[in-house]
């Protein structure tokens, strides 16, 4: 007879990951046939075009300047105080403001599903989403729901069905954590405009006057991808002056923004309008933290603070930020061009690691692309195609070959 | 009228901390009547005499040697593959073996409660415990029970309260994590002796039988405080050859061991005769990883997997741990030695980092100890002296002192 030790609520607890799966088909491709002749796209950092990680040179600077009380010596649960200040500083909002220090932006998504969704009810995101929501909602006992994140013709963010799902969940729910993925969203690359996001909030404000509690959790760990700070950040306004009972955070991370993807470095920040909501929001996160990782990388909160403190410094890294950006843009925007040119129906490309190709058979298209070399992570809805990881040289005709292997598959 | 937004579980968490607090009063006497003066005994790293946190020589080195892809590249989910092999050749075991990274202690401690208690039920631990067992359990969703860890004169481990406890919750459950944090105990610096060890497993045993499932969490953070490597993991070979429905599990930690607290790394290892509940071990736990962390510090895994691959390294790790544990030792004497002499009872101690002295009030002795400017914490049970931290120099005439201030406030 089978045996468990493992408690009721964790039995046959499995990870099933599709970008292990076509890493492994593509690391066998590249044994028989040389790297020259692959292409991965199955990878979600930011590779040079020779293939190796790329490490902004403004954070490496400082990270060889450290002490070793720097790196080695606890920080705070929440995080050191001058991390905290210089991470609120990063919003551009008004009102009361906390922030939490956290294991990337994978442990911000964890506290904010732990502590602002009722065990047994549903958190809502967009049917395109990064699947680790999923994996973070079964574990703290919740359910995740999604909307149509897209009109019929991939033009627009479907604020219909996003509206429509939220009331349905309401009527049957006391309060709801929603999130949206954006600017540079992970699968798609899509980023909110402006007008879009008005109409998220003023949906979610009609929502919130009814009494229910709304809380609003913004993914934007592919920010500084989208564009400069002054205007990929200047959207956060919007947050300012909301009711009380739509609570807005936000999650970021140092993973992408300061390739620190292995230091495990991010925060959840909250907004309101509300001292006493904020200060539940620091003592349920900081519960939180001691409970599961204690503190957070020592290091990479001085790391921050350093480069965030000083304008030279800052300066430097949003340099940095901007050459990487362009490299990603450069390629992102061959594989548009020809995915437009050959008629390969894509998601509206904003900016960010990945560009996404809808599929009925995403499996049955990442497996007829094998046979061109070029291996990618097939997801629920589509092909995630990673321009963060793929050289240049090998970008050109890959929309073509993806266009052949949908119609192939049909 | 008072709002919260947090879910109604996560509503109303507010961690206390008695060491920040007695810190901050610390820091307020140091301000006025400088450091020289003032006995801080409340930290729990290792400082050296001088009040400088303590490195690793060896730790240092490596540390700097490294590359900026160790550091900054993604680790896998559960850890980089000869980092977890790495760790399980620690542990002197036979049969079948699993291990995942994790956050410190803290991190492996949080997986053992989240998957290996049911929710709801009871978590076992000695009355003398590190307070996060607590946090971690209400977190998860545990309560967290105790037996009196020592007879009444604090001479041995209380293994009849211990039977009796784990026989009176399992009449009522159909499993049971029990926490067990030795050799090195924090607070008290009490190590379960072998025969100690071989009765705690008899009665384990005698439990199993019965068909229920017993899950035993060994907390190993301070083990290279109590001893040599040869000597103070070789009681880990009593786990070899227990039933199926006995399950051990360690917790490792590199915060102590290597002087990485700061840094965040340390793994779970289980033990068991059989493959298929070694293969649920790991299997649960990297999900609760990808959920609540993602992956764990990459450069520390990469520091722990070069030194131990390394036969030269190795014999300097241990060398510099053993002039790191007689500092601390040196200190710990002079204090256990002056409580014999003045006759104040304290908790037997046989290493790492903190000293336990019984007491009615603690918050009443921590109080009057300031009148000497001597700062410790005030536990549950008694008063905490961290030797740890408290340089040489500061040691004579601290536990006369703390005899006199016991006695004041009987």
């Amino acid at each position: 007879m089978a045996m468990n030790m493992a408690a009721t609520h964790a039995v046959n607890r499995k990870l099933v990951d599709p970008i292990f799966e076509a890493n492994a088909a593509c690391k066998a491709a590249i044994q028989n046939f040389g790297a020259d002749k692959v292409t991965n796209a199955t990878i979600g950092t930011v590779l040079d075009d020779e293939g190796k990680l790329s490490v902004l040179p403004t954070v490496e600077k400082v990270f060889r300047s450290m002490s070793m009380v720097d790196f080695m010596s606890y920080a705070p649960i929440s995080g050191r105080a001058d991390f905290i200040e210089s991470v609120k500083k990063q919003i551009p909002c008004e009102g009361y403001m906390g922030a939490v220090a956290t294991s990337g932006g994978t442990g911000a998504i964890h506290h904010a599903v732990a502590n602002y969704a009722e065990r047994g009810e549903k958190v809502l995101t967009s049917d395109w989403f990064w699947g680790t929501y999923n994996i973070i909602c079964k574990e703290t006992g919740k359910t995740l729901e999604t909307f149509k994140m897209f009109d019929d013709d991939y033009k627009n963010f479907n604020l219909e069905n996003f509206s429509a799902k939220v009331e349905e969940i309401l009527a049957a729910q006391n309060s709801l954590l929603i999130i949206i993925n954006t600017p540079a969203h992970n699968p798609t690359g899509y980023s909110l405009s402006d007008g879009e996001w008005d109409k998220v909030l003023e949906i979610l404000k009609n929502s919130a006057n009814g009494g229910k509690k709304i809380n609003l959790l913004v993914d934007v760990a592919y920010i500084d991808f989208s564009g400069d700070k002054k205007t990929a950040w200047s959207f956060m306004k919007k947050f300012n002056n909301l009711p009380e009972n739509l609570f807005v955070m936000i999650s970021v991370s140092m993973s992408k923004s300061y390739t620190l993807y292995g230091q495990r470095c991010g925060a959840l920040v909250a907004i309101s309008s509300s001292k006493e909501i904020i200060d539940e929001f620091n003592d349920t996160n900081k519960y939180s933290s001691r409970a599961v990782w204690s503190n957070i990388n020592h290091g990479a909160q001085v790391l921050f603070t350093k480069i965030n403190g000083d304008e030279k410094l800052s300066a430097e890294l949003e340099q940095d930020q901007k050459v990487l950006r362009e490299m990603v843009n450069a390629r992102a925007d061959i594989f548009v061009k020809e995915a437009e040119n050959c008629g390969l129906q894509i998601v509206p490309y904003k900016g960010g690691f990945f560009i996404a190709v809808p599929a009925e058979n995403p499996a049955a298209v990442c497996k007829k692309l094998h046979d061109d070399l070029i291996f990618a992570v097939p997801l629920k809805l589509g092909v995630r195609f990673a321009a963060c990881s793929t050289p240049l040289q090998k970008i050109s005709g890959v929309a073509t070959k993806i266009k052949a292997a949908v119609d192939a598959v049909k």
